[in-house]
């Protein structure tokens, strides 16, 4: 008995980020659930926190999701869909393209494999961190081909639906510039940032405020898995990394020489183009955790605090959704950052500022 | 009577964002605060909103602190000097060096000025934005130069202290180059990033996630308050522009052929070189995250646990010094991962186990 729209068995292939979330996702909705890694400890951990079942040979799949780095994608669709004959075949790859291509290479029937996308991550990787609301509200790009039939299209979709994002139909070629553009540059820009305080002072690094730790936060991510990413779609990057090298070209000029003729405007056109192109990004912008409110309490930086905390919070009957500490020695006091659902948010704030807790914000 | 560490009046000039949330903290300590605003509707707004009182006549600040924008901070420190020969002036300009070369070309005695600047600030400006907690944790440049006595530089380090920011001694031309890698080129790189979605498909635009909108957040910062700042330090500014382009242009070559020998290996360099870096920001003890253990404890997803958690780690007698909570709303189990010293690690882990807790690894 399952709530979603998917039934029977779905197979995970690859139990890092993404496949523990797909399989967590849909376990919750009662779907029967294989996943398999070849780690068997990602595996193990994956089976633990609750993505799903190691597989058996009764198993018969009407679904498989194939989770593996970009590298070796085309390698296991091949394998599933041979192994599978009636299974349709869909992966998680950032780039839909070359792996078309690799597929096409290896001669095989791509009526059955429907190339996917969903645009969620996390800088951080593995089962670990998997999380079932991962894809929630996040768009999920769906790469179909002129061979796959509907059915194949719709139950990638239904999968989508149930993961709670939604699915949009864009073509492979048109993905790939997207994601080179709002993905693989940011990547790039951000590690290129990063590697600037690489040989920079202890002191100067030391000035950092969020407007560094937010641009710089996804240069923290796993550079083999980027090697690939941005290897496999080379071409759209470079074009856009093109703009950008003369767009700071210009900068450079200006800045070299700020007090001659027009460098100052020049600088103004790139902030206001900024200020433009983030008016473009669709929803929110910077806030983190969309779905929860924050709560900010600022805590005694000492032992038991946090029990002490949590434990009112406890008796107050409110779950917390997300945490984050953030405390600095010189300060003597911490800030707790409680994400919760928007609906409670109020009544915790105004409880928690009765029994004596300071709010900040 | 205040319960900080100032006492007698504190004048502010400048109702914008900095000096409305340094108003509002002062006045949360019970400090006179008089604040003043060219613009009679800002000062209005920052009065009504708690951050101080209007100027009279018979008013005799002993501390003054300037928040106006970066081109006039020369001209209005200057001018209190002259007006409150017994004050002491600060100003929270984002660049130094500029401002002290603006008095030093006015012939004014810098006695009674010590440069200060708080790295604390928001995306949006203005009295409304303001709030008393803006300055927490949060890192205070002070740049005294070798006029300025001992009491003068320890007034401002007071006001630092009360705001609850971390007073840091650092001069001019240090801070400059400082802020010049830590902030000034993050926003002109966001900035650049952000602009090249101006011109972008629509529909491009929307697969836009997280990355993106951290890596563009700070774009929508206001242009004429950044073409003053970044137009003010754009010798140190220029100097990493210059390494970052260097840098990009490999990167460029790179993805133009990134079957030639050596390509993939350039952009590796790149994405390893961003960890490197980002591993340099400072943790929230002002050291890496590497500096602490992580123990990863499994609890059931239910309100109390942390409490429950946190209460024995408690007992235990071990301060956290940096937590997250991964949960998923549909998963059983949650994974908060504790961050503690080393030394302490394994004592840790082994109480919480003896007490029934699941240690993940």
């Amino acid at each position: 008995m399952t709530t979603g729209r998917l039934s029977g068995t779905v197979r995970i292939v690859g139990a890092g980020l993404l496949g523990t979330s797909v399989g967590l996702a849909l376990r919750a909705l009662g779907v029967d659930v294989v996943i398999e890694d070849s780690s068997p400890a990602n595996e193990k951990l994956a089976i633990d926190y609750g993505a799903g079942r190691a597989a058996s040979a009764e198993d018969s799949p009407n679904l498989i999701v194939v989770c593996v780095p970009p590298d070796v994608t085309g390698k296991v669709v091949a394998a599933e869909l041979a192994a599978n004959p009636h299974a349709v075949v869909t992966d998680v790859a950032s780039v839909k393209a070359s792996v078309l291509a690799d597929l096409r290479a290896r001669g095989v029937d791509l009526s059955r494999y429907v190339g996917s996308h969903p645009m969620a991550g996390r800088e951080r990787g593995g089962a670990i961190s998997g999380r079932a609301d991962l894809f929630v509200s996040r768009p999920w790009v769906i790469s179909a081909s002129s061979s796959n039939s509907a059915a194949s299209v719709q139950l990638v979709e239904n999968l989508a639906l149930d993961l709670g994002a939604a699915p949009v139909r864009v073509p492979a070629e048109d993905h790939d510039r997207a994601v080179a553009l709002v993905s693989h540059v940011p990547q790039l820009v951000s590690s290129l940032l990063a590697a600037r305080l690489v040989e920079a002072e202890a002191g100067d690094v030391a000035l950092a405020g969020q407007g560094l730790r937010d641009t710089t936060r996804i240069a923290a991510s796993d550079p083999k898995l980027w090697m690939q990413i941005l290897g496999a779609n080379s071409a759209p990057i470079a074009r856009v990394l093109h703009e950008l090298a003369d767009d700071l070209s210009k900068v450079v000029v200006a800045m070299d020489d700020v007090d001659a003729p027009g460098s100052l405007a020049t600088i103004g056109r790139v902030l206001e183009a900024g200020n433009r192109g983030v008016e473009r990004i669709p929803g929110k912008h910077g806030t983190k955790h969309t779905a929860y409110a924050q709560l900010v309490v600022i805590i005694e930086d000492k032992p038991g605090e946090l029990g002490r905390l949590f434990n009112e919070v406890g008796e107050i009957g409110v779950n917390i959704e997300e945490l984050k500490l953030e405390h600095s020695p010189s300060a003597q006091v911490g800030l707790v950052e409680l994400y919760v659902l928007p609906g409670v948010a109020d009544r915790l704030g105004a409880e928690l500022s009765a029994r004596g807790w300071r709010i900040a914000g």
